[in-house]
């Protein structure tokens, strides 16, 4: 552990600043820094400290990291005056960022070589779900590591699952994304179905989210399914990206996956259709267009 | 309302043994009736009337069906001295049984011949769900028809649904299934590929059943998935039938299903490689040998 | 064998008329006669005779029937006055129209009761491959039935394959079908590739078609392909009943079909979004929409 | 033009070999290289010249590269004493092998520094093919190299495309694949169809062979597919590797390939069902496994 107190949050985007804001909520001494320094002023306007630059934060003994892709991990963690690369470096670096396991396995070695004990820590849930306390993390990285940053982790999220000694929350976190493209395929199959044979999309759900096979997270979006309101949550490129990691890891181990690779062709059609930017609920009026009903 | 009281229950396999039973534990006037007589045996030791031919079960006010499948149920209701050419009939006839709406429609306009108001009410959940109180119930037919069976349906599944005034339900039923069969496809693929990278099915479940993916049958099912346990809840060929009723309804409507084709010739290989008769959780094993891992 | 000589032709069609002129071409006696009388008015000018009724056609030896489906053909044949409910029955039936195993069957069984010799004849090719005598049979039945039709089925088209002593025709026609929907979707996305990335089609093709992987069919249409000449040989909404057919096949014999089914879905799909009529080579417009490009 | 006269041959495995040696036949002066110089014995036994390093084939005005993959390409190219950086270059660089769009423009790129003409030219067709003088090529590179090139390339080969000025064959060749891919799981789709509905393959693919649909490769191949001869020509992890570099081009293209990824999933499941080594012919006996028949 490092003789500074404090624990640093690089990255204050839209799900950062939330993330950082339950730790802040709990009494946790949190320092802020974010390349556009604009996206502090939220934080910084309810007494968080802003760090002047990289270099400050790592002096933190705890630094999470919460960047769009894994050339921006690598920037602010090896990059000149980076997290791992200057004079003073942290104790623990947790990183939630969305990235593949080489960018993972790329940094953990540059970590490991500077001394800091780094923890592969991707989260599952947009920022309306952490911000009701309900998201999640997958872990993994060395036992005492994972030890010493759980405390943390469970004053952001509600679970915490340790999944491996190496990137193998990456992975995880790739498995879950998967999932939720299939689900949500799955789902506009059978409710474009029920619909085109006379059970409103209300009634199905209705009936569906009582029934054993109703996802937390198809309870929850139900409503926007049935009233059309299609607000972004998470695009359909941005899956798309997902399930090119995903599928890429599967390559790699050699498993088959004949559902995965149907739901991403349909992902690459529907972005071809014009659904590139839209929320990915948008498969459900995909799924439409092709049983001949119009748009809602 | 027919003048005649009682209720009757036609079909006591091991899912209508349960749905009578817990009508009987709520203190219903139940008289039932199988082909195999000795399938009421049980019933009978509690003390439940047997009748002795359909034609005696046909003077009850309320006449529950939970047969095999359609040729059954034409026997049981349309066949000599049945349900609906008995020389009484009852008032409201309603069928659990997982027929096509084809069958379920001849049925109606029968028993709307007849005199007799016809309830499609198939049923989600197997015999433990229903059990324990856990079961769901699809019901579509007159309004009034759903009316009248309501409290008795409420008193056997913990939720009911309506939707729609003629067969909407079966659809509903088989959409049911449909999605139920991607749901444990789509787990497969991911756990398995999370177990060949190194996490384990059960630290993979673990995280899995915290997330907001989960639905409340892959909680409940994840012991088995993990220890290989196989007991037979319902076979691949099952399964299989419901994707051809379900494809054929699709298909009818003209509603593209990719994902569940693909699923529905997964289900096919399967039986060819010899999974014909096992539970169809077997599926993560057929996908397992795919990614080149032995079976458990 | 009737006393009556000569050959019948019930169904003048557009591909009737091409086949039937064949026979006439090469010298034989044919009557000819269809539903739609008007469609008998271009061989009636070349001086073929027209039959009154199918009664009249009855008395040939030998009848071809060329009509639209299963419900025409056992009209023609079981119904009134029918070619096997005449007081004459021919010697040999030889039917080359699409339909089910099932139904050729039924037409069989009829026949045999009838004392005809029944040959089922489907056909490979469209009128203006069978105008230039490149079309083909696929003939089943009895081997002494095939064996009689045989020189009159080679003077309409080269090639003449006797596959079987029952239905086996019906099938075989059914899976070259079912090859030449994946054949043009196949190809459909490897030259959207290969266009994408910057060769165009009309490099692509010929380079293709000088390949060992090019069919006559494909070096065929070629041109169309580039052009966009999409004139109507086969429409989607038919491809897909021969899909609906051959996949009911397979299901019968529990062969699994993942490609089919995927090609199939696109059908679907394509008739979802507005191509239900069009030819089938549009198929290669909607890959091309799926990726981004517009239609040509 | 360098002042050396002749033409080099690097890369004498089984395919160089009988490429180089349609050279010879020809006349043409050809020196050989191999990195296992046994692999040039038969060669020289026929008094081909043998050199005995690159650099020493660096000074043909025209070479010609036959390698298994871009490790070795960039070796032979780029490595020390290479054809790119010895002393002595060549006026034309024609490389055969099957690489990557990304790895031909390195080499491209490195070529033109030094003054070389790259001309990207894969080839489709197996040993015997060529042997025979049917294989074809498919070249893209600057419009002059390729006219230096050309009447060298219609000594090899029957069949010479030009398809674009940068790495455009590359891709061509890929698709060729995916499409070759595509085209044994349709046949086997169908095959398997026919076989289990009573028409033997023999007959099926007779009259398959006379049908339109039917390629020279299908005509060529079917005696194996009937006698169940699968002697190694393309293993199904050979394939699936052309099918990881076209997918990913797909990918970077944003063509969306529903029908040759079903395929590549097949591949995947055939790998893990223990066929890795297997000639990718052997597809159809995983289908056949698929509908419930044994191996041949």
């Amino acid at each position: 552990m490092s003789t500074e107190p404090g624990i640093g949050w690089l990255g204050t985007g839209r799900m950062g600043s939330v993330m950082a804001g339950r730790l802040i909520d709990a009494g946790c001494p949190v320092t802020v820094w974010n390349r556009t320094a604009a996206k502090t002023a939220a934080l910084a306007a309810r007494g968080v400290r802003v760090a002047p630059d990289i270099a400050a934060l790592a002096g933190c003994w705890l630094v999470f990291t919460m960047v769009t892709g894994p050339a921006d991990l690598e920037e602010v963690t090896l990059g000149e005056d980076g997290l791992l690369t200057s004079e003073r470096r942290p104790g623990v670096l947790v990183d939630c960022s969305t990235v593949s396991e080489e960018a993972s396995a790329r940094i953990r070695a540059a970590a490991a070589a500077a001394g800091t004990g780094f923890l592969a820590a991707p989260v599952c849930g947009n920022p309306e779900v952490f911000a009701e306390g309900q998201g999640s993390f997958i872990a993994s990285g060395p036992a005492d590591t994972f030890e010493a940053a759980r405390p943390y982790l469970e004053r952001i999220a509600t679970k915490v699952t340790y999944v491996g000694g190496q990137e193998q929350a990456r992975l995880v976190k790739l498995a879950h994304n998967l999932y939720l493209g299939m689900m949500v395929q799955s789902l506009a199959e059978v409710v474009t179905l029920a619909e085109k044979a006379g059970t409103p999309r209300e009634a199905f759900l209705e009936f569906f989210n009582g029934s054993g096979l109703a996802s937390p997270w198809i309870r929850r979006r139900s409503p926007e399914l049935v009233t059309g309101d299609r607000h972004l949550t998470f695009t359909n490129e941005q899956l798309r990206k997902d399930f090119d990691l995903g599928l890429g890891a599967a390559r790699a181990r050699e498993v088959p996956m004949p559902a995965t690779s149907t739901v991403y062709q349909i992902i690459q059609s529907a972005i071809g259709h014009g659904l590139r930017e839209e929320d990915f609920l948008s498969l459900y009026e995909f799924q439409a267009r092709g049983a001949g009903l119009g748009l809602d």
